[in-house]
């Protein structure tokens, strides 16, 4: 679990309210239950309009994926298939049988049945390219859900302040008209902190989980492909460690040897 | 039918009057019949300039498509292409013909009866992926017509208030300012409601609407292909429920039997 | 010729007008001549400075497009195509030579005119397929000139309004601040509706046009390929009616014969 | 050269003149040499910061393009090469050496010279793409700077407003207020019309030109390699007259010949 | 070292801070302690929330590559592929082993090293490949972070702004509006300032030089594939070469001897 979107929340709804208390003002004088409800009510009404409600009613499931994901470990993959490849060309493909219950990756344990079950290479790589396109697909459709909030809050932000000017204008009376203009102003700020604080960091957050989980498929992928084309494990080794950053691949002695 | 859009029109309706009546205001103080005029005809206009007339015709069939749409049964699909699949086997190519009838979808059919036909896999899937990027084309333009009003709306609303205010500006009077200013303000809240709760959710209906029909077009193409060069329903299987959520797919005993 | 554009045009001039007069106020108060000449002056010299100067020139030829379009008729094409592949197969592919002058598609007479004269298959189609290229090259150019303008119309509606704005403020009069006010807001409205009623729109029809163009020229191409290729007529049939919406295509019962 | 930059800039900062007379105002109201500074200095600034110095020391040389162009000519272009495919036919692709003077056009001369040189085809098409993309990626580089100008412009011209109107509103003076804001708002007129009436433009027109000059590339390539696999003239030539609108190309009569 | 981004930031600043002197304001009315925190704060939050902690670590790193870069010397990689080809022809492949030590590069070191192994040029050219696009997508990464910074900063600008007027308005006060708005626009000036003078600029100038590394790297590919083939290097200095502009290409003479 990455804990910076938990601690990135947390330091910034602090940092709300201190500049809301150096500012000598009252936490009350922001809260407005009604523009609370245009907000964040117009969104929710919005995502429903434009997305299947089995979709939105996952919402609150993929806001959790931003907070407790456990991250991608590439090293972990490259390792597991070059440990595989070694067993496959030492036994034998269909070795690989005894080793399925230690790979918990389901990708890699698809894959790995496959080959074991003879299926052509091609099959299995075009199985695997498809699990990796539909995989980015579903993930999309949920970014996309994260990022439509993000984007309609604060349309309904703007929605409510206009509400409210028109209201405060209808009916203007000098004594209380900076109080509505600033009760018309609260649902642009909710809009504009609910966009730019949560919804669409939140989106980003899920778009550069997607991208690592895609690496680590891609690797999946070539790793399944030349196992079963009975590649030298060193090649493979070799092959897969490029994904990662030249600091955190394996030593390169054995290569040389 | 997917109730999402009707329940979050109506949700969205709700709450925008009742923020109306919680701030105490009356609903006929933001009703203004030219501005509604201004609005909602400015945007058709443009339409018409941008657009066939034979197109903008049928704008309200392709609202309706949003509200009574039946959802794309993937799971159906795979499950009849590996029926025809092991028809096809038993009994060979030609004796499809006798399950013509049971099939609704029209790729499908169309597939099908070419094989029947005895016409080329190639010649087929040529033709069933000019048929998925004909209707993608088709969806495009019907979304970009919804997605066009989503643009225009705000745009004529904009224009609505600055014909509000110069009116107003032109003719200053104390006692007058702010109903004129709070109604110029009525057509950047119609063309924001309008964009915002109506033709932009809508349009992103349509668009998932479209992914959906799609990938069901590309797992029939696909599924007729391997019937077509007679792979085994198993392996058939196996492939087109790669594009299901793995919670969706059918249960894998089999295939390791 | 579609006369959506000019309807939509009559529709959205109208409209503007109504609005003003129901508003009460004069058309005379909307009009002033120099933000008329800083509106589309301006967009006017920003197009001559971004673009050849003959092709700014061709400005009211490409509107006119807009107006008197002769819709594509895929239709006509398809039939045709079919025609001729029919005189092809049974005549030869010299006989073509005789249907010459029924052809009024550039395209098809050129790719015909190539086979015809024995050009390779090869040589026809890329010829043909540069020559689409190219013609979807000229027409983006066209379309960017129309939004070109679409741009710089409400950008320079925006300049007149600074402008308008600081004069009125370096020199503030309370009795005329409010006349002051509304002249500076007219060249944003004048850029708006510029922009939003006229070449946003106008550049969209272009758009559509020269999608309904590029699908005639490909389907010319197969057409013309296929003829080539001495391929079936009822294949050749089926291939190119693929592009048609369904409700659109010929009859099936031969196909099934 | 193409006098359209030149007039269309003449012709804009006339239109700017005139409006501010037939305004009543003096233009010396309009000039403000601290806004100036912020604008312009400001964007300079942001170039320096986003790319390597050599590259912001040549901003006149590029601007100089927009002015000083000597048009593509795609007519010649193939008359050149359809005249040295004439003579290569006749006398052989070494009888190329005796026509190299004749040859301005750099990539033409490089191809044809690695044609008589002996290379292979795929070598000399390799190259001269590679050639095509360098000069591609070089002047996107370019168009890049000019357009980043276009960008920082206003931005610059929005931060001097908000600066302006700090000044004024910490120093709240009924008297000159006015006359403050009007100072304010020169920054965002300043940038405004830097961007829409000079750099936008030019980025334009840049991109303009290389869209030509890649398309005069993309014909000497095609032509280097029919010339060099020995083919017809005739078929050289109408295969590159298709990059040329219908109205402007050759006499077809000797095709039927 | 470019000293373009220094040179471009002190510049920036110090006109910034003249344009204060000349309006005779001083220094500290633009400063207030509140508002760098909220719109900093706030970006920071947004950050940690939108990408994993131990990218967000890495944001100063990232931005001193900005500063202290060493540009891509894009003439030495070629010359030294030159070079290497030169005793690769002459004394075959693995005579490289001696030139192992002078390769800086890293890509190319390890290019040199797998064709020294023995490893077949489609393995080698896959993995220099693979290695380019994870350079690529790492840069993008980085890039992505400082380009957030300079979206989510603005961002954070308007809402302090909004906070600032919500509490000015709620208790109007017309002796101090003005200090309070002016205040409450510093937020918004801060966020323009650090998007469009630091943050923008300097993803900018990431952009730029990952353009240049990743061309480095394709002449590098380019050029050990060609190694490994055992190209003539006087045809390797031409391909590689035409990836520099004209000017810097050595002399041509050679080519023609």
């Amino acid at each position: 679990m990455d804990i910076g979107t938990v601690v990135g929340l947390i330091l910034g709804s602090a940092l709300m309210m201190m500049s809301l208390i150096l500012g000598g003002s009252s936490l009350m004088q922001f809260v407005d239950y009604p523009s609370i409800l245009v907000v964040f009510g117009g969104a929710a009404a919005s995502l429903m309009i434009s997305r299947p409600l089995s979709l939105v009613l996952k919402f609150f499931n993929i806001v959790k994926i931003t907070f407790f994901n456990k991250p991608v470990d590439i090293k972990t993959t490259i390792a597991q298939i070059v440990s595989l490849s070694e067993t496959a060309r030492r036994e034998g493909l269909l070795s690989l049988e005894n080793r399925m219950e230690e790979i918990d990756n389901p990708q890699m344990k698809l894959g790995i049945r496959m080959a074991v079950d003879g299926m052509s290479t091609d099959i299995v790589e075009n199985i695997l390219r498809t699990e990796l396109e539909a995989v980015a697909g579903r993930h999309g459709v949920h970014k996309g859900l994260i990022s439509g909030a993000g984007v309609y809050c604060p349309a309904f932000g703007m929605i409510g302040t206009l509400i409210g000017l028109v209201m405060m204008l209808a009916d203007l009376d000098p004594a209380t008209i900076g109080t509505g203009m600033a009760v018309a102003l609260l649902t642009t700020l909710y809009g504009a902190i609910a966009a730019n604080m949560i919804f669409l960091p939140m989106a980003d957050k899920l778009s550069g989980l997607n991208d690592d989980e895609l690496m680590n498929m891609e690797i999946v992928i070539r790793g399944v492909v030349a196992i079963q084309a009975g590649e030298n494990p060193r090649v493979i080794k070799q092959k897969l460690e490029t994904f990662l950053p030249p600091s955190e691949r394996g030593g390169d002695e054995e290569e040389a040897a």
